[in-house]
């Protein structure tokens, strides 16, 4: 047994199962859904140290396989034997895209913790989409079952103002070298509420049943944003939500949000070259593509394009401070009126 | 100008600049003491992002030397300009060991934030020593101008206990790699005051005004501390403070202590391959050695010895619930209470 492991692998673990956001999301998905799992066969997708497999043996799974790649298996074998599921639990070390599961090779429901960075970037959802094609039975669950990715301009004080006074002294100089820094690759950020700028809008939703690898190969969205708090605008922010299946309480949702407390995901920055002092009301517009990298199947790219608002269409009912949409709207809302007194 | 400077390097001045006790310690011993810095010439020894010079100029001073070997002088010189000390600050870029200054060469005082963790490691205080041999004039101020490392028995729930039950699993399976691949080198870790077991006791103490580099290649010293608080005797927590000259007020102290607000330098925590139950007036006797790396004259590593509370000599007046101790102190109490009524 190889207790050295390399450090970096057993904090990545470390990191995530400190995260209670996390594991409690998937702990009251799982544990507070017994009548999905219960004598139900199920397919741990990049089981790690194996705590989801657990959850579903708690849960009165029947059979669980967690299926690991990396020698984390050996991890999840003495958890499994720690908490005495080794009749339940059976860990297999293997690619899940390689493995045969046994019997008929059939699971009823699959469970995984996917999710990279910015929903999809180091993730897993390949592998996941993989196995629910092999394994998964018609009808079976996917846990979770869609995922949504949101973006929205914001401030990013910590590369900006936050340094205009450090004990006194002016470090604005130092704080443009970081942003410099920054614009090649997004920063993982705690970003505080009051620093999202406008509602969030949808720049990608992902329903796992349905999903193929090739849906989620590129995604390209332009964007009106309406700020709904002036501030300044520095960058944009992306986060995520996922799902679970329910049959009885509302579903478990899982929520990246800076809303939220922080998970170890935390928020996503894409630094802008920009400081614009931005009023409630004005529109913000921009395209925002997330694309795999044609070197590395797992990784992905964000590009944010800055696009003048007045050369973007904005949608009928904009809630914006330009002239044209409040005429607009005005037109529309009197129409509307008089098309309900009739 | 070099915008794209490594991301790492800015990375670990950010941390730094973002410690507020940090920067507030020097800012108080440097800003509460313009009668030290009035008039006077100042040798800022690491400069860095130039932040401590800036206080200086701004504490009076008439002249300050900020010498930094890195490409990090750059954002000192841009620093200097943006809060107008180009007229005192003379940024140097060059090893402090081989620069030679204007002028006479000598200065008034030496500041500098040379601490690393454990006080020692991957710190400049050799730097700081040869500056002052070279650089400092007679009766010349040091800003700190004494440290201390003290060091105390502790728990380290992080790598124990903490994962008895995560969400309803236990994974101290998990908790027992993580405590093995954290015996080959210290942890800094976030240590909470109450798991701190003992009085705290000093393994070294610097007078920056006399220590010799040889001072500081290897401290060895045997502890025996008494348990103030039962608990898990699990690790050896280091921390260090630094305090400050003062004409007037009480002198500033920089403190790492786990009873102060977290710095970046964190606590450092030896952790011990045991999980030891001790109670309240239980010794606990152990060596402890800080050591230069033969390799690296910048690193230093730390080495626990455990050792049989009976197998050491206790002091005098031990506080420890051992029969021997408890008897020697009331004949030493009995004996001091009789000379006080001769």
């Amino acid at each position: 047994m190889d207790y050295f492991q390399s450090y970096a692998d057993l904090e990545v673990h470390k990191c995530m199962l400190e995260d209670s956001a996390r594991n409690s999301a998937y702990f009251q998905a799982i544990l507070g859904n017994k009548d999905i799992f219960s004598g139900q066969t199920v397919l741990d997708v990049g089981a790690g140290t194996g705590i989801l497999s657990v959850f579903c043996a708690q849960a009165g799974a029947k059979r669980v396989y967690a299926v690991e790649a990396s020698d984390t298996y050996q991890i999840s074998e003495e958890i499994v034997k720690e908490n005495k599921c080794e009749d339940i639990i059976k860990v297999i070390h293997g690619d899940v895209d390689t493995v045969s599961l046994p019997e008929d090779g059939k699971v009823d429901i699959i469970v995984s913790e996917w999710m990279g960075h910015f929903l999809l970037h180091e993730g897993m959802l390949d592998s996941v989409i993989r196995a629910r094609d092999k394994f998964l039975r018609p009808g079976g669950y996917l846990f979770p079952e869609n995922a949504t990715l949101y973006c929205s301009p914001c401030r990013v004080p910590s590369l900006n103002e936050d340094w205009k006074n450090v004990s006194g002294v002016s470090m604005l100089s130092f704080s443009k070298r970081l942003q410099n820094n920054s614009l090649s690759s997004p920063l993982l950020l705690n970003v505080k509420p009051e620093h999202i700028l406008s509602e969030p809008e949808i720049l990608l939703w992902i329903d796992l049943r349905e999903a193929t690898v090739d849906d989620v190969n590129c995604n390209k969205i332009q964007h009106l944003a309406v700020v709904d708090k002036s501030g300044r605008y520095q960058g944009i922010c992306l986060w995520f939500t996922c799902s679970f299946p329910s049959l009885t309480s509302e579903p478990v949702v899982l929520s990246t949000s800076a809303e939220e407390p922080l998970t170890h995901w935390k928020q996503t920055v894409v630094a802008l070259p920009v400081d614009i002092s931005v009023e409630r009301g004005q529109p913000i517009a921009y395209d925002i593509s997330i694309r795999r990298s044609p070197d590395n199947n797992r990784k992905y790219g964000l590009e944010v394009e800055m696009l003048d608002p007045d050369d973007v269409v904005h949608p009928e009912y904009c809630t914006c401070f330009k002239t044209r949409c409040i005429l607009t709207r005005a037109v529309l809302e009197k129409y509307e009126n008089e098309q309900m007194q009739e």
